[in-house]
């Protein structure tokens, strides 16, 4: 049976989580709000090992230096009396009406330097607190109009911003990374990076491209009908998976933010079992907070969303021990062999092969009896039924 | 009203749209075989300048080289008869069983140089045929399955393919461009590139990133629900639009590969409105081929297949023709300046500002009166409007 | 070019439409609260014939009687002064936070007893302002958890709760006709009667069936990848399009409750077609009000709001335009006999035919030749090539 | 752990599943045909106690009356040979090209009646082999394009055609029930009946309403993003449930007829709990063929097929198990108890309660405190993490 969750496990939680007051499109907040010193000892206690935060997640919009330094020093206590962490920080570019068009590249220049010099505030905010990581969700980065925005223009400016925030890290010394929270859609109707590939597309543009990577969130792939341990793979590959947000959404629809698990069971299964062992040919596997992005549900009170924040770790504890037991099993091994899964860490071509060689290598083509290996079956279906029944702790 | 298509148009199809023979997942083929022969005269009487075909459209799999080099001098009497030309040629690395698993990233490493030295083949003909552009359409690399396959061992054999026919092409002088062609599903439950992002990234990880570009296809991005309009914007901002797709979908289901314009028919005016005028604020337009790959229905006839090709032409010409009546009509000029559609071409920081002068810049932050801002409407709504009533051929 | 609107076109809005105040999933309102009079007035001028209500809009949820009584004699008198009739009327039962895990069939007895007496107070209004169509949205009634919710325990008591309400009509002499408006999901996960199919499925098992039927949301289908023309003409079929919300969506994914047109606008186009003017071969249109339930988007201010309230009823229109011409245009007509569309009318069995003769009918089988009636096309795509070019007024 | 299937488990395979020849619209058969005779012999020696069929399956279409009757005698002699059953034969009206715009509602007359006899000639067949259930699968009764199709007439049509194959049931004594297989789309763009709803609603349309129910697939509901156990639940509610066919789907894509369980995890438990308990509250269970249709993926021989028919059966069983347990755990009970699943099974109303009674009782509203009850949580997510323990046979 799965362990609890201690600080080892580095789960960390966004305040707006648990702080969520459960206001959605067609309705009013179902619970109070909540005081972020109360959920730094609440997830203290559960197990967690950090916080993360927005601005005017501790800081509310528009307070002045006094009052803000008065919340800056709560919430340190807490941190301080707990022992947690604020292994990342982010910026609310989206709740406030002036950034109804975006921050970075809202159609308005004032709107944009605004935007910029609120995150520069927060990232000494950020630095201080000693965070690593630096996100950026441009939720409000997009349009509902094609003719609204000239995108190409709008990525000049993302661009803009991210390099000029860069530099100005390098400069200050503040030490940060920064990651890049693609989403296809909401609030927007198409947002600009709208997924893992546009986003580290987008990176490789930067002149800071190294101090930049990504922060994936599960639901936000999962809503353009994307494989997300897939879009993880690519971006550990890119060595860009710099932070990800878990948690649940069950298909292409509105952001639901479910607990982790709670959305496609079977796909963050494999998910843990990548970032806990790393590709079965090797390659990196992520060290980084396990963060939750999520969003307890609207149904619940006080007790549900505790509840809803344990169940998050308690998932991904569970699929972890299974993940352990799948890559031990020794009939997996053998399946992954059978299906030759292995085989594809092999170069195609041979050591110091010349196109000359190949050319010449009538076994690749011209002897090649493509009939015969054909009809050769991969077993899939069996490798993956065995990776079902470890899910299902049905293996022992 | 819009002319008639001229070769000036740059039209191309390729073989197996008008060839298809309406096979589909449930039902036979409605269709006889297409003599690619007759297609080639068929689509120049019909205005269009190109055809690109996979090498077994022209020449069946198997062929032995005197059979093959009768297919290739009957095609090429055609091409030479009717002066149309080949901007691009691509392979079949999807039909035949041996393929099932991919072709690049198969999981067996045989079959993986089986895929090459197709491809490396059929290069040659691409280069005599005088095309510009290779086409790689990996709609077999992907999975059903998380676990049987490694994406990054995956993404690793795709780079050595790619970079290895890049420097091949390279020695041979072939002056090939290479363009990748993402797809999200289908016919694998994941393909590899999902999406335009996916397949940028993926190009800047490449040691020949300059000779690989995209070709978008409309429906393909449609299937991940997707802005073709906004993809193609962010392939032409990191300058690899080296070619495209045009077809029609319907949203998010199997791939419908109808006649461009049957499907979103508002995203694709805004589609050629940008390849047509570039980005409202500057920026490149395209200016290769107006490729369709798209399906006459199966429940079409030749009389079908025809009447479709040329309503493919047809969609192209009058939606080019509304998108000029939009951008020359004064009153879309002024509602995207109220829009403030061009400001976003303005730089965020004025020319030659430091953090430092921005930091003191109080009109930026501490004196900005984000309320007052934020009740400033953008109009996007009324800019839509007028889009629309030009599609709509409403306005003169 | 089309007329403006008027009275005749029975264009009507919800309150809840212009007087969005922006709120979404990530942002706090845009705009401040509009009078319910202010709306009435200004939809007046714009042509439109008829305004709609929650409860909620009118008289804000927990006023006093004294207080209800003046908010609906101000009401009251703005419909004196305009002449804006209410031909339906709706109640709120998802912004309350009592309705969060909905109103009819929420796990909690006491909350459903609620809902049932809120919507009675509320019917009460419906028929003293003449209103004929009383709507239901069940926008909370779901679950986002398989385990939380007896589906059909909530059946049974939505069952209930309608034929309670029809007899309470009846009894009281209301003369309304109740419409239930489906949706696939949010805010719920899963919401009970997720499109226009089990909603009438459901009427089908009522007491009162003939008094209940539908009201369609074009956005609400889409979100479902359904085509909303076709789910008309099935409501129509069964007699039970009794209203119906028009808007605009792109594609799957959140509610955007877009401007009519500003979504699919060819499905718009057919939709419009088939209300105007009835299927092909006969059967009913539909009279009612053309509803608008859309949202002014999130970056508009009130100029916004007016300008994007009479977006809608120009898009209706001009589609209503193009409809026409697209009917009497003789190349349709013939493309249509071609297509053989009217010959579906035709029932398959001939007059009196019992199956004794049909099996007699050696034409229908033995001597039917599968293969030379496969060969004929359908010609379907030309007769889609004219629709769109009617759509874009290419057509003269 | 889970048993062996047994014959009292009643899993049915179709015999197309097995014998898919694995052609997709991208690639050519990786499998020869199989015997229906060997199918029968494996599917029984795995487990199974059932097989179904289309009429093509067992007879090739066009086979003459001798050819006929030999294949029906060697399957006849499989079924004796190993006592497999056949509970549900179905007709195929969509491979052939002359379906191509559909069977029952074609637009071609000569086809409609062609498609009825068809049928007619088969249930005669299913009678003989002692099938319960004949299900009509309507996968080409659609269009691609609006104009294309008058879809009233076709419901007309598609009423016609099934009422008259049920009275010739019940004139020839065939004992026969019919069941409809909704499916979204897919091959065609939008298919008639799209979803378990609109074909109960179909069905309540008819004058042999009795005889006709549905056969819902679990990836034809969610290709509608729609909850399968929902649709379960309302087809049981309805009376409806005849048939069903379990498999697997990730999301809203193409068809994948994946093994059941190796798509949505979750659903498939909430559906093998639902129909081998019935509803929290009670209602009615599923007590037919468990039924794969299924399609081995086409990356696998021989072997694969095999392994893939068993693990479907292994599937059921192991979530069976499961959901056994998650019945019977006490904690689970007492968190059903907490969040009110079994107080929606009480009716809204007292017995006997008026009207007057009802708006007499001033605590269902002058005096319901609205704002104390909607504090209360419901408590989901801790009874979804239940389910979900559950599940992955985390406790105990």
């Amino acid at each position: 049976m799965a362990a609890d969750p201690t600080r080892a496990d580095k789960f960390s939680f966004g305040l707006w989580t648990v702080g969520w007051q459960a206001r959605d499109p067609f309705g009013d907040a179902t619970r109070p709000p909540l005081d972020p010193v109360e959920s730094v000892h609440r997830l203290s206690d559960l197990g967690a090992y950090g916080v993360t935060f927005h601005d005017d997640d501790v800081i509310p919009f528009g307070s002045d230096d006094a009052s803000r330094a008065e919340h800056i020093a709560r919430f340190r206590k807490a941190l301080d009396e707990t022992g947690i962490v604020v292994p990342m920080v982010t910026t609310n570019l989206f709740t406030h009406p002036v950034f109804k068009d975006g921050g970075f590249t809202s159609n308005d220049r004032d709107v944009r330097r605004f935007a910029l010099r609120k995150v520069m505030r927060n990232m000494e905010l950020a630095a201080e607190l000693g965070a690593e990581t630096y996100v950026m969700w441009g939720g409000r980065e997009g349009s509902e109009y094609d003719s609204a925005k000239d995108v190409q223009a709008a990525l000049d400016r993302y661009r803009e911003s991210v390099d000029f925030l860069a530099q100005y890290s390098i400069d200050r010394g503040f030490g940060l990374r920064f990651a890049l929270e693609p989403k296809p859609n909401e609030p927007r109707g198409d947002i600009l990076l709208p997924t893992v590939g546009h986003a580290i597309a987008f990176i490789s543009s930067l002149e800071h491209a190294d101090l930049v990577g990504l922060n994936p969130e599960v639901g936000h792939e999962q809503m353009a009908g994307l494989n997300y341990a897939h879009g993880i793979a690519q971006a550990l590959w890119h060595g860009k998976l710099f932070h990800l947000d878990l948690n649940g959404q069950r298909g292409i629809k509105y952001d639901q933010d479910l607990v982790f698990g709670h959305g496609d069971l079977t796909n963050a299964f494999s998910l843990v079992d990548l970032i806990e062992h790393g590709a079965p040919g090797g390659g990196p596997s992520y060290t980084g907070p396990r963060h939750f992005d999520y969003k307890p549900s609207r149904t619940e009170d006080f007790d549900g969303v505790w509840a809803s924040a344990a169940a998050n770790m308690r998932m991904y504890l569970l699929l972890k021990e299974r993940a352990q037991a799948f890559r031990a099993d020794p009939e997996v091994q053998e399946a992954l062999a059978a299906s030759k899964v292995g085989e594809l860490s092999q170069p195609t071509l041979g050591t110091g092969e010349s196109y000359t060689d190949f050319l010449a290598d009538r076994a690749s083509y011209e002897d090649f009896d493509a009939d015969a290996v054909a009809e050769k079956g991969f077993g899939f279906v069996r490798l993956n039924q065995l990776a079902v029944e470890h899910l299902l702790g049905a293996r022992g």
